[in-house]
């Protein structure tokens, strides 16, 4: 077991209505005049910006707003953030949305908090040494940005996607309604719901050693996802289990679902950046596009996490050998994943990759990692590229 | 499902020798002068105060010391803490010691930053507006005040104990080294084992919808509590074991076991507390003595949860129908807490009462929760006096 640091002060008000609570929640921050971060036209339409407005309003909160978020949040609406926030002195910010909104926000607090170019903390030049706070309202449960201390930022002059973790961008308070998650595409819901599992699948299958508990509460909130996510394909507006799945983005990626361990595999993210990179593929599809191939191609080296994985979690109760509980496992996982319409191949994501691109890929993955990733079993370029010839 | 608020910004630095980072942890959150609160002998005898005292030196930050702070920490105490603070200008109080210790510290703060007695927070005369940052060294596993927002101290005039939960008073650091744990008695060890394994149970064992993902958590922390707990029995070294149960601790009272509920039963709590109150007896085996008789006399009101806790948690696996599936997993909970060397009665608690004892401790308990108190199954006088009977 490794030493741990557990962080998580984000204040979580969750439930239905609790948008209403925004503008008091600002003010308990100390919160006077806010910057409203938001996306596309989902959250106008559906009257919740106009909620969260009202709120402001009833706390006597000035605000300025600045939409146009789009998945994989640019650099460039980044600087027009930073300078919006210096030029009208706004001093909390406010993300209304999913992870991307709330990604950018952290982005422009770290901005208008520091000096010199915000994207020097991305390409690791510099650490944040402060940060302008950030609230969220959240509308989509995947990428459990509202309780992280990262945030993923694209820089369009190369279109290089570059992350930065630091505890100084946790969310103060992140305001949790599932109602609003209702609208959500059938496909979102499901890329969503894929993200949250692989965040604590990416901590879950690891060759250090284990807390029992960290274990056993990724377990449940495996156990948890699985089920809620096909319950949702049927039912869009069961508000138990919108909530169960929310409630788990949060704790998927909080830290909690890794305790005590070596920081998780996370090979998986590593080999869907580059998927995203070359091709414009939602993060949850890519995600389980390559996952059942990875999981092939390392099981032999942490055997007991796989089995166990397939007895407590996939529910697998026989096979003639642990390898065939565990492949079973692995079929569990794809056959999920098959009925959210989640892809389990290259092929299924719409891809057809030339020799060249794999490299290219495998290449770009290997370096941007230092050469290897991985910690269920350590991947060189070598590896990636046998796994994405596997998952083509 | 509730609506439900989070927030547990205590940062948790787990592990070996962490002690050695107290002092930047008291830096990082702006503290100059310390009032360093502890108990007796054993944190001063073991080295733990003189590392700790190192790490401030470390960081060039002076201190006061005020120790003897004892088992349901007293408010003279509290008093004599208060004023040292305002003629010293301490500006943190750093607890290096269990749930007293903390406590102690926590209404030391409030009385520090607030005017007027301190007291009337705990009477609810008043509410604490602020506090002075609290920190803490952990050196028992218990009572979960290292992350929760709940003091309780006992007023030597008429020897009254009462509670104040505020998240105002919640840490703003933890230091956990399970090691520091190693040299308790058995029976304190089984007593904070108990304790941590209640205070789920207590949020578990409710009427109200739960959620999946919260049953899961506390079903998987309990399942944790017991199967370390019973190792410490034989192995008080064990590592491993110490950091399951210290972690478990507090995760088992910062709320996450009873996320979207309806903030739990909390019956046995009470029904203790008035034995507490009456005989001097520790906490965790207070509540080992009346927790069967409590789950004899409440199962049929909610029997679903009980015949759950029995098949998911206690590993009951068959009974000729689901009484006796419930009676299995009570006796098992009743064994586990013998296997600790835990008391299952009052008289294995050594008590004898007298009948008019036990309708002074009922009439008291339901008194003190305005006439009943339960989730479970709603109490009142009459019923707490036949539990007290049944645990005779």
């Amino acid at each position: 077991m490794q030493n741990f640091t557990y962080y998580t002060p984000t204040k979580v008000v969750f439930g239905r209505g609790t948008e209403a609570q925004t503008g008091a929640l600002v003010r308990e921050q100390g919160g006077k005049k806010v910057l409203l971060h938001y996306g596309g036209g989902s959250a106008s339409r559906s009257g919740l910006l106009d909620r969260v407005r009202q709120s402001l309003r009833e706390q006597e909160i000035s605000w300025v707003e600045l939409g146009g978020v789009v998945p994989n949040p640019r650099l460039s609406l980044v600087y027009r953030g930073i300078e919006l926030v210096k030029q009208e002195q706004v001093d909390f910010i406010l993300a209304v949305g999913g992870g991307s909104v709330i990604d950018s926000a952290k982005a422009i607090g770290y901005g208008a908090a520091g000096e010199g170019d915000v994207w020097d903390y991305y390409a690791g030049k510099r650490k944040p040494q402060a940060s302008l706070p950030v609230g969220v309202v959240l509308t989509i449960a995947a990428s459990g940005s509202e309780m992280s201390n990262s945030t993923v930022i694209t820089n369009e002059e190369g279109w290089i996607k570059k992350g930065c973790r630091n505890d100084l961008c946790r969310p103060r308070f992140a305001v949790m309604n599932p109602e609003l998650t209702m609208t959500l595409p059938p496909y979102q819901t499901a890329c969503g719901c894929v993200d949250i599992l692989m965040h604590t699948m990416e901590r879950y299958f690891t060759s250090a050693q284990t807390m029992e508990l960290t274990d056993g509460i990724a377990e449940a909130l495996m156990r948890t996802v699985i089920s809620k996510a096909e319950i949702l394909m049927e039912e869009p507006d069961n508000y138990e289990a919108r909530a169960e799945i929310m409630w788990a983005g949060s704790l998927s990626h909080n830290d909690l679902t890794g305790f005590g361990g070596d920081g998780g595999d996370f090979a998986c993210h590593g080999l869907e950046h580059e998927l995203g990179g070359l091709y414009d593929v939602a993060h949850g599809a890519g995600l389980a596009a390559v996952w059942g191939s990875w999981a092939r191609y390392v099981y032999r080296s942490c055997p007991a996490r796989f089995l166990r994985f397939a007895l407590r979690v996939m529910g697998v109760v026989d096979g003639s050998g642990w390898e065939e509980i565990i492949e079973k496992g692995i079929e569990a996982v794809e056959a999920f994943f098959r009925s959210l319409g989640m892809p389990t191949s290259l092929r299924e994501l719409g891809l057809a990759p030339t020799e060249e691109e794999l490299a290219l890929m495998a290449r770009k993955c290997a370096a941007s990692a230092g050469g290897h990733k991985g910690s269920a079993r350590v991947l060189y370029e070598k590896d990636m590229l046998a796994i994405y010839e596997m998952a083509r």
